[in-house]
């Protein structure tokens, strides 16, 4: 198999093939996806992150849409990635790329893909985070990062991105639930979807009373309401997510130098791990479980013993 | 502060005030905490340790509540552990353990606890575990781990327990949405709640189809039906969580043995990442990213650096 690295001009050159392969690469950690994405990552930074996440059945994928259309009638290009916390059972997004934004299959400023990420170096975080360097490095002004499912995407999109939506509906006690995920830290938009429940202003209320109170020098999240079936709200919508953006720019490669901190911090750990597990190092694991009978089995002092025997 | 390890013979006496101290050391990483549970590991492996989590909104606490009490009508005594992924800002469990089970107060066969794990050694995952060893050395025949929220502490969660069974209700697309957050993998017994709704058997039935379609060696979950509020096919989720722990019992020692493994695997990374990012190594990486500009960045090659600077 030829390096992925190959790949980049044609990425840099917004080939939509080399942009796909290029992907596939950093999704499957295929050989030369690191360097694939060194060589793209001089030319990243023009191209703004959207985060979108919150919990199932919020309208998450009806919202993308919205926006997808919002941003090209803007006369912006869009690329989507859906984030999917994939499992060997299920091997992959159930969300086909196919299925999704059929309307818009002729457009050439959108491209619309999902991302499973089961052998990504560094994990989810660090393949979302490539797969925006892909799109960015491609030029489309917009990338878009949903997360599909319940739960494990959230926080590593957030990561990913430069602004993150939080998506609730006013049902099930999600604005409670939101906070409980830790959803209220990474967010800074908020939108509740299905405005015309009857309970939508009340929970819109309810969240800017929550925020509120956070208190702290940063600018509190906006609380927006939209109905993304009808696309009412959505203009709103996007002037919250350009204000984030507006108040981003003042400190634009401040902000990309922490993110790529984080980022170098991660692959130094998950290069680390790699490298520290030996077969030599799991049997060594596996001597000590057998040595010791079940009285004396603790485990703080055995991995003080694995740790010890360097 | 004296060490939590002295609260291990007041755990092993099932004194509620140690037990209560022993988990809040656990859920802290106070001083002394790694030891406590080493003190009390030999007296684990007699409780039944059931994971129960899904989307919220599934019914998760009333469902437990009904298991509490049918465990107790059998005579066992419970544990319930709330399972909460916290955050800075909410400052841990909302659903506080005094509003829960209020009609167990006077109960000493129960004991509830909620566990955020903020500043846990070796996160979500070993406070659950160390939460479980906790109440398993005091003697409670079954622990329940319940997950509070949205995503992240599945995983967690099904690592501590022995059964896992996921909670689904008939829409919103749970059940597709459980087979992309990987509960899927994670689950022994599936239990669709609210069994009155018109689509509870038909989901039923696909999720049974998709079980089955799985293939493999290891025996299907088992998918029952609830109705959680009117206690409705509760017996049958007994049996159905208590046929899992019969298979168990083949090979107890084998699924705590392997469980140790992956637990002192998790402990030795954790003591890793703590040792690894010195103050040194973190002004060495700070240095890394100002040294080259704008064009030299790049993630993969800074972090070869970085661990190339040993």
């Amino acid at each position: 198999m030829p390096s992925a690295a190959a790949l980049a001009p044609g990425v840099l050159a917004a080939q939509r093939r080399a942009i796909a392969r290029a992907l596939t690469a950093v999704e499957n950690g295929l050989p030369g996806a690191a360097d694939l994405v060194d060589a793209l990552y001089p030319s990243t930074g023009r191209a703004w992150r959207i985060g979108i996440t919150g919990p199932p059945g919020a309208g998450k994928s009806t919202l993308t849409n919205r926006l997808v259309g919002a941003f090209r009638e803007a006369g912006k290009t869009v690329a989507v990635v859906a984030v999917d916390p994939s499992s060997p059972f299920t091997g992959g997004a159930i969300l086909g790329d196919r299925v999704r934004l059929a309307d818009r299959v002729d457009d050439d400023g959108v491209f619309v893909r999902s991302l499973a990420a089961r052998g990504a170096l560094g994990g989810l975080a660090e393949a979302a985070e490539a797969a925006c360097d892909v799109l960015d490095a491609a030029g489309f002004d917009v990338v878009l990062l949903e997360t599909v499912g319940v739960g494990q995407g959230e926080i590593d999109v957030a990561e990913a991105a430069d602004t993150v939506l939080v998506v609730l509906v006013p049902a099930s006690g999600d604005a409670v639930q939101a906070m409980k995920a830790g959803l209220m830290e990474v967010a800074d938009v908020f939108c509740v979807n299905k405005a015309d429940h009857p309970e939508a202003s009340a929970i819109v209320r309810a969240l800017r009373q929550m925020l509120h109170l956070r208190g702290g020098d940063a600018p509190a999240p906006v609380v927006v309401k939209t109905s993304a079936l009808n696309g009412d709200g959505v203009a709103g919508l996007v002037d919250a997510l350009g204000a984030h953006r507006q108040r981003l720019a003042a400190d634009w490669e401040g902000t990309r130098a922490e993110r790529l901190r984080r980022r170098v911090r991660r692959l130094v750990e998950a290069a680390w791990r790699r490298a520290f597990w030996t077969s030599e190092r799991r049997e060594g694991l596996t001597r000590a479980l057998e040595e010791v009978d079940g009285e004396e089995r603790a485990p703080h002092a055995l991995a003080a013993r694995v740790l010890g025997a360097e």
